[in-house]
This record gives structure tokens, sequence and C-alpha cells, in this order.
């Protein structure tokens, strides 16, 4: 196999200005993730701010370095911060990225999904079933569970990118980050990630700190991809029981350095 | 004193159907306890799912195994929501549970809670002053706290059991749980219990999934005080300071299986 | 240096009377922080209720022995929320306390936070950024970070703590706690607390609880200072790791006692 253009050194970097930058990311995100999200992007060294009120949210996406959306919780007044919070962050040339939670089989959150992928997320994170829906074709998702393989997605996130001129992050037990010429695998993690709520969510806020500081929307890509699997691969040594191995994470990832990524990061 | 109609081995029959089905929950729940509730699932074996706005709320209540319905932080985008969510489970034929916290004192959820529990809960489970306040009755609750014991609010849970032809489970120091004819009391758990907010409302969480697989209302809710009973005994062994008892409740519901709760369970 | 008008003892004293009455705590808080802000609570002693519904959040302020109002993620609601609950534990007489999160850089939160602070809060806490531009001031804060350094919101405090007739704690490495004419600093606590979301806020609920128990603001400014402070002391000699300094954290408030505040208390 061919060695990746994105390097572990490069994750390394983006890691390093994250640290020294305190990088100041807007999520407008779901209700059951809120407070996961902020202690993941504290503990890896960012300043996560979670600001709702529609005009605040417009106003503060300007002053963030990244906006992350997510649709888990979706109700009419996120749908108003959202449509004006993301053409604030595009004026101001920050990225945002998209977070199409159970995109597919509930309909409020797929038309408006289709709606905002228009206005060029520089990076999309979903897995298989929220990938493949959100492209127009059809899936097998219930809710936040996949139904679908990541590697059956990847012909849906190739297209995805090309149509956003952004990256796109189909999570797995592999994950997949594509461009839609060039297609990067992350084979960090452990299953147990799927048995704490959040971990999902919190590493697409993981990806808009990245796309904050990093020099592509695919290097911000592999960078999520690699700090939350090698964070989550540390955690899993410590207890693969669910309470304490969503704490030992948060350790994990305050623990997390260039020695410990050039060791485990497995990217091809 | 008679065995009781509902066995360790029912119990243990609903916790494996979770696991084998990974039981679909729609929580329509409070914001304080929505990231515990979802975890508290997770570890059982359930595949939790929030889903807030109004029309997706009554979309996703068909698709999902059961919903919980849970008045904790009762605003008016959630009375609409669960105003839909309700008639669209019950159409489905998927069991809905209702969680009525702080019924009572509070005057717009308790108007509220009259209203929907005409439609029918499989069960309901609340606190002694809780049950006595949604019967009618005059209880001393003073928020989430129980001013009554749960010996009685008994009588009060047997009219709501009768009224709504489920089950109520009345939760204390002893659970009791009765379908207005039976009654069967779970003396597992501990009293750190009530020192980490939203360990109650995910019991509710944990009766809706046992709703969706059990074969009665009351093996149901004698199955969610069981669970949640033997997971707490098992956590308060690692420890009962309220930080570390909370990620150990969370691992000793992955962890339970039929031996230990053979070996735990106190039902009667 | 002179000792301390606030004694120790005093602190000892709040912390038992919380206690002995299970103090009832109404938190119209931020959406980010509301479960970690429950735990706090509840492990120190306290009952925590969010009650938001605006008929009900007026009701249950003036049924609640304090009430908190934390703009973290304020929307409209609940600043209709909020216009209602002040007014009600202003009539009931029981004091309420105001957490000014991100005023300075943030329009709508900046307007509607001089427009309450003239319903006279019993106490304001704040961070050195938010403290300046509550005053009128020119800050450096960048929405939950602060810029400024708490010596240098001092004179800010001064001012708003005689506009209002109440106290205001100034949070940092170090805490300044002022009724205007008294300045008293609480050099416990540990930098691991600000990687930790919710910490500050989760000390504005705790200064909550002790306004209702205290016999001054100034006193109850110092005990909400001195508790998170020596929690968060005995905490980082657990873990400075974020996830589990969390954990430790709440378990240090469930632990806390005379003895303790007495050997580790840092007032001057």
């Amino acid at each position: 196999m061919p060695a990746p253009t994105i390097s572990t050194d490069e994750v390394i970097a983006i890691l390093e200005r994250i640290r020294a930058q305190h990088t100041l990311v807007h999520c407008l995100t779901n209700h059951v993730v809120k407070n996961f999200t902020a202690n993941v992007l504290l503990a890896l060294g960012a300043a996560p701010a979670m600001v709702e009120h529609a005009d605040e949210a417009a106003e503060f996406a300007a002053m963030a370095s990244a906006l992350l959306v997510n649709v888990g919780t979706l109700d009419e007044p996120q749908i108003t911060a959202i449509r004006r919070a993301i053409p604030s962050a595009n004026q101001a040339r920050k990225p945002w990225v998209f977070d199409p939670v159970a995109v597919g089989p509930l309909t409020v959150r797929t038309q408006f999904a289709r709606e905002i992928i228009a206005l060029r997320p520089a990076l999309i994170r979903g897995n298989a079933s929220e990938i493949i829906a959100l492209a127009g074709q059809t899936g097998r998702g219930r809710g936040v569970d996949s139904g679908d393989s990541a590697e059956n997605a990847l012909a849906a996130a190739k297209i995805l990118a090309k149509q956003t001129g952004g990256a796109v992050l189909v999570t797995g037990p592999i994950d997949y980050a594509t461009n839609g010429t060039e297609t990067i695998a992350c084979a960090n993690g452990h299953p147990v990630m799927t048995r704490v709520t959040g971990v999902g969510c919190a590493q697409g806020a993981v990806a808009a700190t990245c796309a904050a500081v990093a020099n592509s929307p695919l290097a911000a890509a592999v960078a999520a991809a690699t700090l939350m699997g090698v964070a989550g691969d540390l955690a899993a040594r410590v207890s693969t029981r669910p309470g304490t191995f969503a704490t030992a994470l948060l350790d994990a990832l305050d623990q997390l350095d260039a020695d410990i990524l050039r060791r485990e990061a497995k990217l091809t």
C-alpha cells in the first residue's frame, strides 16, 4: 500500500497548534452530548463554546475559529440559529463541520441537511448510513445506528466530497477520510466507543477543531479520526466497561502527545 | 410470603432480549438527564435516541420499540412533541412509559400529566409523592424529592394501574410494582442512588426498554426495578461516593448477567 | 494581613446548614452544565431542581430556597422564564445569584445582563472579563475564557457590589469575594478545574445554595469559593487528568467536613 499523503507528523502538528492556540470552537450540537463534547474539547486542549440564541450564534460564528453543526436533536429554534451561523462563519472564512446525525429515516433533518450542505461544509462526519442517505442514496440506518458498512459508504462519501469541495469522514470500525480523489483509512479505535453516548458526536467537534488549524479538510478529517481513535485505544487498555472507559477517554485525550501518536496511529 | 408471579428468570429473559435486539428506545426526557439516560441504556445493551422536533418525534415514535415521556423540564415545544409522539406510539402498538417528575407542586406539568395518562401508558414510574399527586390525592413532594413513603403511595398506584390498564412502579428504598391486583416488591438498591442526578429518570428509560420486550407491563416494572437495583448494589460495593458510584453504575449495568441477577435479586 | 471577617468556621456552619436542610435550589442554567451542576449540588448535600417552563419557573422560584440564573446558553424562552422567576424569588424573599457567562462579547446576553442586575442579585459570580464587562468597562474576554486577571476586575466588582447591594465573586487562580467595602481572597483550587466544563457554572449554583443559608452575601461568596476550591484541591490529589478529576471532584464535595475545611481553607 502507498504511504498516505497525510502523515502522523501532520496529525501531531495539528494537535500542537490546537493546544498552542486553545482553538475556540462554536458547537451547535445536540442536547444529549453537549457536556461530553465540551469535556472532550477541553481535554484535547481546545476551548468549546455553545452559543444558541440565533442572533448570538451568528455573532459568535464569526468570532470562533470553527463551527460545528450537529442535528441530533434538531428543533425549530436550532434550525433558525444554524441558518444564521453558517453564512456568518463562511463570510468570516471560518470552516464549518457537519454531523448529519440520523439523517435518512427522519424527514425534517434530512431535508434540512440537504439544504445546508449547499453551504459547503469543510468536512462532513457521519456513519455509513448517514453518509449514504445524505448523498441521496438508500441506506439502512435506524436513528443513530448504522445498518451499513463504512466501506459501502465510500462511493457516497466521494460524491459528497466533490459536491462540497471539502472532505468526508465515514466512521466505523475503520474510519475513512476522503476528499473525493484521495482516501485515507484510520484503523484506530475500539468497539466500546459505541457504548458511550456522544463519542461520535464529539469526534465531529474534534474535526471542527482540527479544521480550524489544518492545511486541508482531508488533513482535518484524518486528524479527527486519529486523535479520537488513539485516545480510544489508550482508554480501552484502562477499561472496556463503558463508565470507566468514558472517564479514561477524557484522560487519554489530555495525555496524547507526539510519542504516543507515532507509536499508535494506524493510517493507511 | 408467596413467591412473586414475576420471577428473576423472567427479568433475565427480558435483559437477554434487550441485548439481542439492541432495543431502540425513544426518550422524550428532561435536559438534566439526557446524557446519563443515554449512557444507562447503552450500558444495558439498548439503543437510546432522543428525537425532539414535533414532526420527527411523531415519526420516530412509530419506528422505535418504546417511548419514554419524562416531564422534568417540560416546556411548550416538548408539550407539543409529546402530544404528537404518544398517539403515534399507540397507533404503532409500541408501549410508552410515563415518568411524572415533580408532578404535584407544579401546575403546568400536573395538568399535562393528567391529560396524557388518559392515553394509557403501559407503565408509570414515580416516587411516592408523584404517584399520590398523579392519582389526584394530596402529597408532600417538593420538586424531585418525595416527602411520602412508597408504602403510602401503594393505594394511589393501584388506582392508577386500574385506570390506565398498565402497571405502576413506585420507587423508594423498596420499589413496588403493581398492576392493580398484584404487587411485587424489589428490595435492591442503595441510598447513594439518590445522590446522583438522573438515576431515577434513567430507571424510567430502562422501564420503557423493558416494556418493549416484556410479556406484561408488570414484568417490565419488576425488571426495571431489579436491573437498576442490582446494578446499584454492585456499584455501591465499588464506592458510595457519588462521583465514582455513577461511573461504577454504568459499568455494573454492562456487567449484569443471569448469574448475578439470580444471586442478587430481592423480589417478594 | 488582618484576619478576614468571614472565617472558616462560618463556611463550616454554612455547609452544615445546607446538609441539614437539603437546601432546594432552583437552577435556570445553561444546557452544557445542567447535569454536572445537579451532581455538584447533590454531592454537596443540597437538592437541585431545574424547572424551565416560564409559568412553572415563576411558581418554583418562590418555593425553592434560592435561584441561580446562568446565561451560558441563553435563548428567548429562557429570557422569558428568567424575567418571571427573578421577581417571584424577590417577592418571596429568596436570594438569587447571577452568573454572567460570556457577557461582554455577545450582544443579547450583555443587554439582558444589564437589565436583570437592576433586580439586585444577592451575589454575582463571574471571571474577570465578565465582571469587567458587566460593570460597563472594556475587557478582553472571548466567550467563556477570561482574558483579564481577577485582580484587575476587583474595581469593577466593587462597583457592581455597591450597585446591587450584594456581593461579587471574581474567580481565577485566586477567587476574590467583595461586598464593595470588604474583600476576602480564597487561594484554594487547582488549574485542572478549568479543564472540566461546568466547574465554574457549578460554583455559581453552590453560591446560590450558600446564599440561601448564609448570614450575608459576602459569607455566601466566601463559602462558595472555599467549598469548591477545597474540593478541587482534594480531587487534584487523586488525579490531574480531567476525566478522573471530574469524578474525584464530586467525591470530594461529598467528603468535605469541618476538619478538612479547617485544614485546607486558604482565606485572607
